[in-house]
């Protein structure tokens, strides 16, 4: 059935009755929501000692993914992975999110709830409460999720706080979301154990919402999530820090399944391929032995906070070593910016 | 200069510049925001006493507006306004504004301010924080705006509690939004003073905000904005309170413009045009008189709740009047539904 055919509150009221069976009362956030879907306002009690922390982000049609290749309910997954993983490299745990979807009219009802799906099988994971939306017309396919969160407001996570004498970190390995778009724009034939892991860093990536809490525990302070790429992201933190980042190429983890099908470009597409969603943080070498006993995921030195700006690149050798591309700009696709 | 000239962080940088120039510490939401634009997420300490409400809405390209009638400054002005309007219509005071800009790269980076600047103008009525966004690249024009505020949680306004024997009462006049999409989308000549109020109508609408609250002084509880129309909206109440409400047509107050210029079709304007954003509310006659000393603008009772289920419209003689076309459905548009 099209939503054409069903209408917009009937398609409003499935989503409703989704999230609602979705609903545990055991996570804080599903305890103090008060008024979920159906009024004009979300609403829920605020959480003691606190604040709040607030993300919104988006998937648009033929921009962040195209419907001959991606599943509806990896859209819905990916939406709320992204916002999530923003509120992670905050330090916090996420809450409550409100949905804005812009729908063509002979969009089938059928791959709507694959979307919701897809973003309720993630909530559960974090207990994240759906607790609102709205949805609209559209001519191509757009999903909007903001997301709020939680944490402490002396243990925030931010770009500002790189300081010299820094190591610089990065959780997990690079480049697959990379990897993910060029199997899936290109219908690349590779195995299927790389064609899997490749489409899930790609469509599904998993946000670091645990990982987040114990860098905020050992004492991290600076963090920020890998969206537009790894140079790009550490330029953020040494703009708003006004330190220099210093990064040895080689020491970046490369994911497996680009080293070894992508041999050639694999570095390229970890230092700059962007949507990782891994967290990128800089802290002081006593710090950074405390994340390494706490987090179990790959942490890898790749690099340290010194005094300048911008972001150095050093090869094996110690060699300056250039990017012909280091991430992307919304409007300069194509052409992506050299910084 | 357009924005693919300017690039995604240049644009960025401009659009935080006007925020924090129009930021305003004396308002309750400056002084709690603790990071705003230019980090993951935004965050902001919490207000005692008081439950979080938060709303997402949007509008976009050739659905909700056309850029050959409609100013960028117009569009900034009522995506803050639609939501700040649910806000009110759950009892709330709007607080943060995160903001989802999807933009074709040829867009004029001077329209994009003027949007901010619409936007800003609005937000500084009421002490509202733009505390941070999102840009993309797309092919039409979207902004979808999802807005906080807080309220008393005993306090809020709901679309459930309406109760037989209360009185139907409406803010202001309706119908005018209906009559400005007619009057851009025909290109009418009207007088200058009837142009001017229809366009405000439709495009600037006023959020009843300070209206609202003195609502919930007065002891109103159930309230819902009118955003899809009189009928429709009247019908989200009689659903989620398990009423019916009895609406005599005559009563209904019709924006001036239309009665002077749109006679033939001026009722169903009023009770179908949607998107006036006055506050709908239901009470009990002695809650009515106070409502009646303490706000200002026009309040009119327009019927009854009752027993039942459902809309009713009765003409001046009593008689039911049947309403060819009762409001909006995103999916359904051209063919407008008929509850």
């Amino acid at each position: 059935m099209k939503v054409s055919e069903l209408g917009e509150f009937p398609l409003i009221d499935i989503l409703a009755g989704m999230v609602e069976e979705s609903r545990n009362d055991s996570m804080p956030a599903w305890q103090n929501l008060i008024v979920g879907i159906g009024d004009d306002c979300a609403a829920w009690r605020v959480e003691p000692d606190h604040v709040q922390i607030g993300k919104i982000d988006a998937l648009f049609e033929n921009i962040h993914f195209k419907l001959d290749t991606a599943t509806w309910r990896e859209l819905g997954w990916k939406v709320l992975a992204i916002n999530m993983s923003d509120i992670a490299a905050a330090g916090g745990m996420p809450r409550y999110a409100l949905v804005n979807l812009a729908l063509p009219p002979d969009t089938e009802v059928e791959n709507i709830k694959d979307l919701y799906r897809g973003m309720l099988e993630l909530a559960g994971k974090f207990g994240v409460a759906i607790a609102g939306g709205n949805i609209s017309r559209a001519g191509e396919v757009s999903i909007v999720l903001s997301l709020t969160g939680v944490a402490r407001e002396g243990r925030l996570l931010s770009r500002s706080v790189a300081r010299p004498g820094h190591q610089i970190a990065v959780t997990g390995s690079l480049g697959g979301s990379a990897g993910g778009l060029r199997l899936l724009s290109q219908n690349l034939d590779l195995d299927i154990a790389a064609r899997d892991s490749l489409r899930t860093a790609f469509m599904t990536p998993f946000p670091r919402v645990a990982e987040s809490l114990l860098l905020v525990e050992s004492g991290v302070r600076c963090c920020i999530d890998i969206s537009d790429g790894l140079v790009q992201d550490m330029g953020h933190i040494c703009e708003q820090s006004g330190v220099r980042g210093r990064i040895h190429v080689d020491r970046v983890p490369r994911h497996p399944a680009i080293t070894a099908n992508f041999p050639m470009d694999s570095v390229l597409m970890a230092l700059s391929g962007g949507e990782d969603y891994e967290l990128l943080f800089t802290a002081s070498p006593e710090t950074m032995a405390k994340v390494n006993r706490a987090l179990t995921c790959p942490v890898t030195v790749i690099g340290e906070i010194v005094e300048g700006a911008g972001v150095e690149l050093l090869d094996s050798r110690g060699r300056v070593f250039t990017l012909p591309q280091t991430g992307w700009d919304h409007f300069k696709a194509g052409r992506r910016t050299t910084k």
